[in-house]
Order: C-alpha cells, then structure tokens, then sequence
C-alpha cells in the first residue's frame, strides 16, 4: 500500500511537471521554422507569402499531422457524470474517487451538443489553449508595441481622418456586416440549416463588430519595406490600430446589450445603455492608459537633490516601465474596464512624455524588448490560427454563412471606405486620392484580433459558426490579399520608395507657397487638436520631460513659484530653440530622436540626416533590421509627380 | 430562460477575463515597490537589505494584508463530492449541474486531512500559484543567465575545485543534513510529535538534497559591487550555478528510489539505481542543452553563397536564439530529463560558441534580455516566497524540526567547505585561504531553487512541514547572511576593490617569475581540462565560430577539402595573432570581447583597456548599472598584500 502510493505519487509528478512541455515544444519549433523562413524569403526578395502567412501554413500542417496521426483516445472526457447536490458549478471541486480525493479546477460552462465532440483525443485538448492567454498575454505586447511605435508625426497630421475611420468607419462596419448576416441567416432559416430561436440580430451584429477589426499586419510590413507613400502608411496604421480598441469595446458593449422583451426587436433603453456603455469603458481605459503613463513618466522624471536619477540604472528603469505599462493592462481589466485600449493609450503616452525623459540605454532597451515580444506574440497567434482550423474540436462549417460573412466583409469595407474618404476629402486640404481608397480598401485584412475575439466565446453552436467563419476570413484575406499586395501597389501606380522626411518637407513647402499665412498648416488638424497641441507643449511636456520651453515662461507670473520648483534644469537650454513658429516641425522632435537614437545610442541631434533615414526607419518600424535593400519597383518610383498629393 | 442564460454567460465571461488581473496587479505592485526600494538603496549605499531582501519582506507584508484583510470564505470548496462511477481521477471531467454541463479539470491530488484546508478564502487559493510555474517559467531564464554570464575565464582557472564542491560537496551535504535531520525525526517519534511510518530516511534524505542547494544571489551582488576578489567570487559563483544542478537531479533521484522492503533498510539495487539515474539524467540534460546550443551556434555560422548571413536580420537571430534555447530546456523536460540542468549548460555552451557568431547587435539584445528576464524571474521568486508565508494554506510549523534542519544546514555547510577545502589545497598552488573558506561557510543562504524543490510536492504532512521548514530556512538566512556580509569582509579582512584583469596578470606574472615553464599554468587546470581545451580549440572553435584558428591549418593533411570548405573566410585573418603560446590568455577572447562589447556596441577589440574593465563589468553582471561608485570598504582594501593569493 505505502509502496504503491509512492509510485503514483512519482508518476503524478512525471505527467504534473513535464506537462505542457511538449506543446510548447511544438509551439517553439512552429516558430524557430517560420524565423528561417522569414530568413529564407528575405535573402530572395519574396514578398507574396508575409512570414505571418508562413506562421499560418506550418500550424496548419501540424495541426493536421496532430489531428490525423495522433490518436489516444480519452475514454474518461465525453461521459458526463450528474451531480445533484450542487446549485451552481463552484471554481474548485474535490471530488472522492475510490478514496483518493482529487481536487479540480472550473474551466467552463459546455453546451449539451458539445458534450460528444469531447471525446477528441487528448493531445488535441492539450494544443488547444485557453482563450484567456490571447487577451491577457499575447495581445498586450503587440498593442502596446503598436501604440509605442507610432509615427505621431504623420498620424498627427492625419488625425481626423483617421478617427473618424476609426470609429465611425468601424460603426458602419458592423452595422453593415450585421445587416448582411441578418439577412443571410433568414435564409438558412428559410431553407431549415438553422433554428430561428438559435440566431437573433444581436448575434449578427456581434460578429459584424469582432469582423470589424482589421490586422493588416502584411500590408503595413510590404509597405514599410517598399517605404510606400507615408500618409497613405499612416492612415491604414493609424486606422488599425485604433480600429482594433473600437472593435473590442463594441464587441464587449454588444454582448452586454439585453433588450427587455423580443430579442429581435429594437429596444431604445437597451441600445442607449449599451451606446453610454461603449463611451464609458472607451473612455475610462483611455483614462486608466494614459495615467499609467503619465505615472511612469513622473517617475522616470523626478529630480530630487538627493537622489540620483532612475536613468542611471537603466535596468531599473526598464523594468519600471514594463511593470507600469503592465500595470495599466491589468488595473483596467482588474476594473472591468478594457485593458488592451489601456495599454494602446498607455503606449501611446509613454511614447509622447516617458519616452524623452529614459536614458539612452533604456530607450534601446524599452524599444527592443518590445519589438522582441511583438514578434513573437504576433507569430505565436498565427501559428495557433494555422493549427486552430485542425485542432479546434466543436468547428461549423456552414458554407451558405461563410459565402455570406465573405461578402458582408467586403461590403462593409467598401462602405466604410469610400464615402467616409468622400466626406474627409471634402474637408481635407490634401485630398485621399481614389488609388489610396482602392489600397485602403485592399488592405481590410483580418487577423489576430477578430481570431481573438471569436474564440473567446465558443460555447454554443452559433458562436461556433462564427468562429470557424472568421478562422476562414483571416486564412482568406491573409493569404490572398497579403500576397497581393505588391501586385496591388503596381496596378495602382502608388508611389513607393518614398523618403518621409523628404515628403513631409516638400508637402509643407508646396503648402507654404501656395498659402504664405500659417493657417493651412493649422486646417489640416482640427481646433480641438490645436488646442490640445498648445496645452501639451505649454504645460505637459515641461512638466512631465525635459523637452519644450520652462514652465516659469508659459506659467502665469503668480505661479513663478510653483513653475520654478518643477522645471528641470535642462529645460532653460532648450528656450532658444523653441517657440510656437511652426506646429508641425516642433511635433517631430520627439519622432527624430526616436528615431535616430533607435539606431546609434548617442546623442540625436542630427535632424538634418534625412538620407539616413530610410535606414533608420527600417529600424524603427520592428522590419528584422531589413536595411539596404534596393527597391524592386522602381519604374513604379519613378513617377512621384503623377501620385503625389499635391 | 433566454435571457437568463445570456446573462449567466456574460456574468461568467466577466469573471472568466477578468481572472487573474488582480493577482497580477498584485505581483506587479510588489514589483513596482521593490524597484523603487532598490533605488533608494542604492542612493543611500544601503547594503544590509538586498533587494531580494526587500521583495521578500515586501510579499510577507501583503500576504499578512490577503490573509487577514481579505476574508471571503468560498462556501463550496471544502466539501467531498463521492463518485463511485470513476476509477481513476480523468483529466477533465464533466459534470452535470441543475442541467447546465460544466468542465473541470484535474489539478491535483490532495491527502485527506488537508481537505479542511482548503476551506480557506478565495483569495489566498488564487495567490498560491501552481509549483510548475517556478520550474517552467522562472527558474529556466535565471539559470540560462548564470551559464551565460559565467565568467569563463576565472571559472576555467578554478573548475577543479568548483567541480568538487559542487558535485562532492552537495552529495556531502544531503548526506549529512540526512542523517541530522533522521535523528530529529527519531527524537520527534520518541516524544510522539511524529508518527514512525510518516517520516522514513529517504524523506530525510531527500529534504537533505533540497536544502543543499545554495543561492547566495544577495552575497554574490554584494561582492560584485565590492569588486571582491576574484577567485573567491568564481568559487562561490560556479559552485552556486552548478549545485543547483546537482541538487535538482540529486532531489529527483531521491524521490525516484524506492527500496523494495523496508524502506528505512538500505537496497542496494535500489540505491545503485538512483545513482545511475542521477548520472543518466545529469549526462542526457547536459547533451541536450550543448546539442542544442551547438545547433544554434551553427545556424548563427552558416555562410552560404546564395545567403545573407542571420547576424544581418539581429531580431530574427535574436528571436531564434531565444527559442532555441527554450527548446533545450522543453526537450529535456519532455524526454524525462532535467530541463533546469540543460537549459544551464545550455547557457554555458551559447555562450562559448554562439556568442562569437552574434552581430553586436544581438550580442547586446540577447544579454539585455536575459539580464532583464533573470532580474523579473527572481523578484517574483523571493515576493512569492514572501506572500506564501501567510498564503500557503497547509503550513505545518514544528519548532524541533525547524531548529534541527537549522543545525543541520550549518553543519552540513561546515562539512562540505572545509575537509573539501583542506583536500583541494593539497593539491591547488594557490591555496583557498582561511578566510575565503570562512566567507564560503557564511555565504551558504537557501533561496529560489530550495524553495521551488519543497513546494513542488506539498501533498503529505511530511513534505508540508518540509515546505514551512525550507521557507523558514531561505528567510533566516537571506536576511541574516544576505545582511551581515559587509561587516563579514570586513571582519575577515577579505581584499576588495580588487580590478579582475589585473589581478590575473599579476597572479600569472608572480607565477612566471618564481616558475618559468608552462607547466605551472597547465597544473592548475586539470589534464582532462587540457585535453578538452586542445580539441575545443583546434577543431570545435573553428568549426563553430569565427575564432580560433582555421581547420585547414589544424586538420590533417587529407582532411584538407572538408576543412576548406568549413572554415570561414575571417578565420583566416586570425591566424597570425593565434598560436597555443599561453593557455589562459587565449582562453580570455571571449570573455573580453563580451566585456566590452556590453558596454559599447561597436567593435571589440580593445584587450588592452583594463582601467576600463570595472565598469565594464558592472554592467555585464547586471547589477542594474551601478557604475562609478566609490568604494566604501577602502581601509581594507588598503590591504592587497596581507590577502592576497600569491
């Protein structure tokens, strides 16, 4: 008896500790193969599979060796025992099995129909993992490094087109894609593939709002490499970035939506609690983000007389800002609130004040990290969508709602695109000329984010179908819109190999002839972004880095005091450069040195290096330091005149 | 009934994301609070609290706060369900409640009497993370940094007696708290604290392994930022990263053997048997983690016509060595091996080999990276280790035990250090000195691997009270020991302040001088060490790496296509300024190259500045920066002459 106790014991352990390891093996080696692939098609120039693409296809060629060579069927899973003694299903359960007590843990609530797919075999359970680990561990790098690596330069310059793609575009968007599947679904319940009761409006428009994420990841890394015209570059980011908190929220904000009585029918209460909901956790996460940041920055700024500065540990530091930036995913999330908005607002703060005051190794550091964990968290989730189509046990290929879900996708696109650019371009100075809509169009690829927010949700039967729906999407638009890509850019006629700087210098200047006054460059942002331009610099920037002008000048004469007491000593250097002479030039402080001490640590002060730039970027942008490569499209660069915005 | 299910599963979905938020917020606020303490600590030269120190007092704090703040009793767990359908505990299992389907799954097993325990509050439970987490995520990056930063050099010098203590010295060490600890258990027996059949001599046994592996992380950062003695840093240092090894293996075989009769009696099979494990599993997860290492190191070389090298993508090359060095450790734990001793050597061999092959961009990325993840990985090691005190729900507090695995430890350390000592110094010509041998004795703190050991089974009362009994132990002597090393050094007149390149060349100078032939240098280091040195040098150096000489000059005559076609082009170049003329200088290439070229990106070939070697260093071994201070202890380091070696 003792003896055999001890054995089992031992043998627990085996299966307790080498637990995972073989899976995660597999994860590595699905990964340490798409690297060398990546290797591979950057030494050939080969642009039609993205490594995303190359992630994608060799999970799904393991998930199929694992779903069809191996088989160990688990006799135990798929019978379901009857517990009357209990209400609800409690998070710890011991359970008395042939007197051994056996202590088990909730995973989740399965519907009846399921109970059979269940009796799958074991190493596909085990390769599928829990959904939890998308939203809280591999999305928030990817979000955060979003939001940390945007070009506020450009974005700047275009930032009412891309709030209002991003927010109105993604509104109509799923409205679109929900009106679409509503009408597809009353056809399958027309001709008897579904029940009426299993499918209602609210569902439909829930896939529209998770459909609404773009990811085109592929896109933006073509166009990085190409250096394709910048605003186009950064209306697309600008658009997906955002466009992925949107669609989150909504996603969250529909499925809280309850109307009182018939669920088809339109409950104004209901909709105006789920609107206010929307506002109030967009809100709340952009203030949880930014002040996580702001935080960080206090820190990271403080000069005490005692104290030696943070920046002279640069690994403290780091560690500091990773803890913080963390911290602000987790406090919104811990608040019911969204954390992967936090983080991107977060990032984008950190960005903006953190980021001047950090040490010149700790910017390196910060930067690479998060590049680093970009990229494998972005080839870890498509590697798992490769093998989810194989491993996923409950999938529902409906062909009618896959037909439908395809061309709701693109109807949505199409609406979201082309009267929002008509609209902006009636305001807009420079116009979004029709072969950048048509590119921006092209670009609605699907990805981690839609993966993400329909495999959260897979306990009934129509959930289901809409996951294997949107699996099918990202596998589609992935493959065939990101292979298609440079082909695209060609048939276009977009100008490639453009030097942002460069652009930028002869935009303005093209600018300033034509109008001499400084109000164009004020028209292109909105007042509210002035105004906010001017409160920033004046007030924040001294207060939270060592960039812009002293407080004790922008400060009222009564708060000299005050002002004195919180400018850094470095600030009184910096008034002779500084000035309110041009907004833009002023706003690509921050971006230069970024970028510059992206690449060489030293000091940055060379604004004026804009042939070094291509190469800079390059850096910047997290391409796997793809420097000098020559441009394959030149014919194509050769006719910047023709494209050019001006 | 629709409606109620919809809010059912939004209501489940909440607690589902939001899961885990707050435990981590938690981490992330201890954290956040050690960093900031670490840099009060060291603006204020504070050296009697480590920030291990800190972390840990810091955990003790918020797990007294969970335990006696928090108290909200879960009102189902606690209570056995029977189920006499099953045999044997499955690893899911679904159960029907109030006909909702719910699915479980299999955490562990738990003995009876602890069944009360587990009616504690929630919160606590969610704070006890699973012991596999330690072994899979923590301990794996601090152990890949030791083997990685090792400074080969110094190591090499003194691998003979690191060998000894290391290997000798924790056989020695187990052995004796054994024996110590089964005449407690005995007297317990005797005056009925302890039942006889609970507590036989394996168990002593395998306590005595768990307890033999030291950490003396907090002494180690102390003599770092004293610039302690060279040699004594290196003993301490390799003995510490090697008996971790040895005691993981060394606890494995333990739990292994299972004598056939009486377990109390001594089997000889059954004993020969778990010797040959330990030799089995030692020897595979050494192949695994050096196979794994060389398959990276050969990538890294490849130099193909048609290719760019990896080194010019330094994300990829990063990202692969990375993932290849996770998948030694993943491969050694999926083949029942220690993946904690392959993940070691693993580090070791990377950085022999790899790191010549790096770009200096991935040489300082993956340093960072690895500096960062050990700096992550060990703070949450000791805040856990703090919190569990008040969160682990079984303790089991029994004051003899206790002070016998107090006394036992000790003695054990005196047992191993000192006879190990005078044995070693028979035969070393420079002999370890009184007073390194009493700094050895005092620097034998318990900490993370200890730790994990214990809490990896906390099934039974013994193995419980060995849990308290060990936690107990790491905090004493953290605390203590961690806290009286200054005023030790300073006691012992131990050399600090001391340069590590000039101190070797004034060693290797007063050794040429009294003795001038190669032979005193070759004594040191043992014939096995020559030999591998030779062949290492001559044919693996030049087949892996850019260094060392070309094949074609060290290979055969016939062997001359082979070797021209694996020799790298660069090899060539070094030819001239190689040569087998000294032993230990050559041996130095890598270790200065790898000084310097974490300081400064840009090429390394400065062997001469050794002025600059101290700061150099400090960031090497990521002591977080800590540059230009003065050094506090100067009236002792007045003293080189009365201690040093020669």
């Amino acid at each position: 008896m003792e003896k055999l106790k001890k054995y089992v014991s031992v043998k627990d352990e085996d299966h307790f500790y080498h637990q995972g390891a073989v899976e995660l093996l597999i994860f590595n080696f699905l990964l340490i193969l798409t690297i060398l692939t990546i290797w591979l098609f950057k030494n050939h120039r080969f642009r039609f599979l993205h490594e995303t693409g190359g992630a994608m296809l060799y999970g799904l060629v393991m998930g199929l060796i694992i779903r069809y060579v191996t088989k160990s069927p688990d006799v135990e899973s798929g019978t379901v025992y009857e517990c009357e003694k209990l209400k609800s299903g409690p998070s710890t359960l011991l359970i008395n099995i042939t007197n051994q007590v056996y202590e088990y843990q909730y995973k989740r609530e399965i519907s009846h129909h399921n109970v059979n797919g269940h009796q799958g075999n074991a190493m596909l359970q085990k390769m599928t993992f829990d959904p939890s680990i998308f939203f809280n561990i591999l999305l928030p790098p990817i979000i955060f490094h979003a939001g940390y690596s945007l070009k506020k330069r450009h974005f700047f310059r275009n930032l009412g087109s891309i709030l209002t793609y991003a927010f109105l575009g993604t509104a109509i968007s799923c409205i679109v894609i929900g009106l679409i599947m509503y009408g597809f679904v009353k056809a399958m319940v027309h001709i008897g593939q579904l029940k009426p009761w299993e499918f209602h409006f609210t569902d439909c428009l829930f896939f529209g709002s998770l459909m609404s994420a773009t990811d085109p990841v592929t896109v933006l890394a073509i166009f990085h490499e190409l250096n394709v015209d910048t605003d186009l570059y950064t209306l697309l980011f600008g658009e997906s970035v955002l466009n992925d908190a949107v669609a989150i929220v909504l996603t969250h904000s529909i499925s809280i939506y309850s109307p009182k009585e018939n669920p088809n029918a339109f409950d104004a209460a209901a909709f105006f609690q789920s609107v206010g909901n929307f506002l109030g956790i967009f809100a709340g996460s952009f203030a949880m983000g930014s002040s996580y940041a702001v935080v960080t920055a206090l820190i990271s700024f403080m000069h005490l007389t005692k104290f030696t500065k943070l920046c002279e540990f640069p690994m403290l530091e780091t560690g500091l800002f990773f803890l913080l930036s963390w911290s602000a995913f987790l406090s919104a999330e811990a608040a019911g609130l969204t954390g992967i908005v936090a983080v991107l607002f977060c990032g984008v703060t950190q960005a903006h004040y953190t980021y001047n005051n950090l040490s010149a190794d700790s910017k390196m550091r910060t930067k690479q990290l998060f590049e680093f964990m970009n990229f494998l968290a972005e080839n870890v989730i498509f590697c798992y969508m490769g093998l989810a189509l194989f491993t996923f046990q409950n999938h529902i290929f409906n062909p009618l709602f896959i037909f439908g879900a395809l061309v709701a996708v693109f109807v949505a696109r199409a609406s979201n695109i082309y009267p929002l650019s008509f609209l902006l371009n009636l305001g807009r100075k420079q116009k979004i000329p029709r072969n950048f809509q048509h590119m921006m169009m092209f670009s609605g690829l699907r990805g981690a984010i839609a993966f993400a927010l329909a495999i959260r949700d897979t306990g009934s039967q129509p959930k289901q179908m809409m996951f294997t729906t949107a699996l099918l999407i990202v596998f589609s638009t992935v493959w065939v819109f990101g292979g298609g890509t440079t082909p695209m850019l060609t048939w276009l006629q977009i100008r490639v190999g453009v030097d942002p700087d460069e652009d930028l210098k002869a935009k303005a200047a093209s600018q300033s002839t034509s109008n001499l006054d400084k109000n164009t460059t004020k028209a292109e942002s909105a007042w509210l972004f002035r105004i906010w331009y001017g409160f920033d610099h004046k007030y924040l920037k001294p207060l939270l880095t060592h960039a812009g002008p002293p407080l004790t000048s922008t400060l009222p004469e009564w708060c000299s005091p005050v002002a004195r007491l919180l400018t850094s000593p470095s600030a009184y250097g910096d008034q002779l450069k500084d000035g309110d002479t041009d907004y833009i030039i002023n706003n690509d402080e921050l971006t230069e040195n970024y970028e510059s001490s992206a690449h060489i640590p030293v000091p940055a002060q060379d604004s004026t290096a804009s042939i070094q730039t291509t190469g800079k970027e390059d850096i910047q942008e997290g391409d796997l330091g793809l420097g000098g490569y020559k441009l394959q499209l030149q014919h194509t660069a050769g006719q910047p005149q023709k494209n050019s915005l001006a």
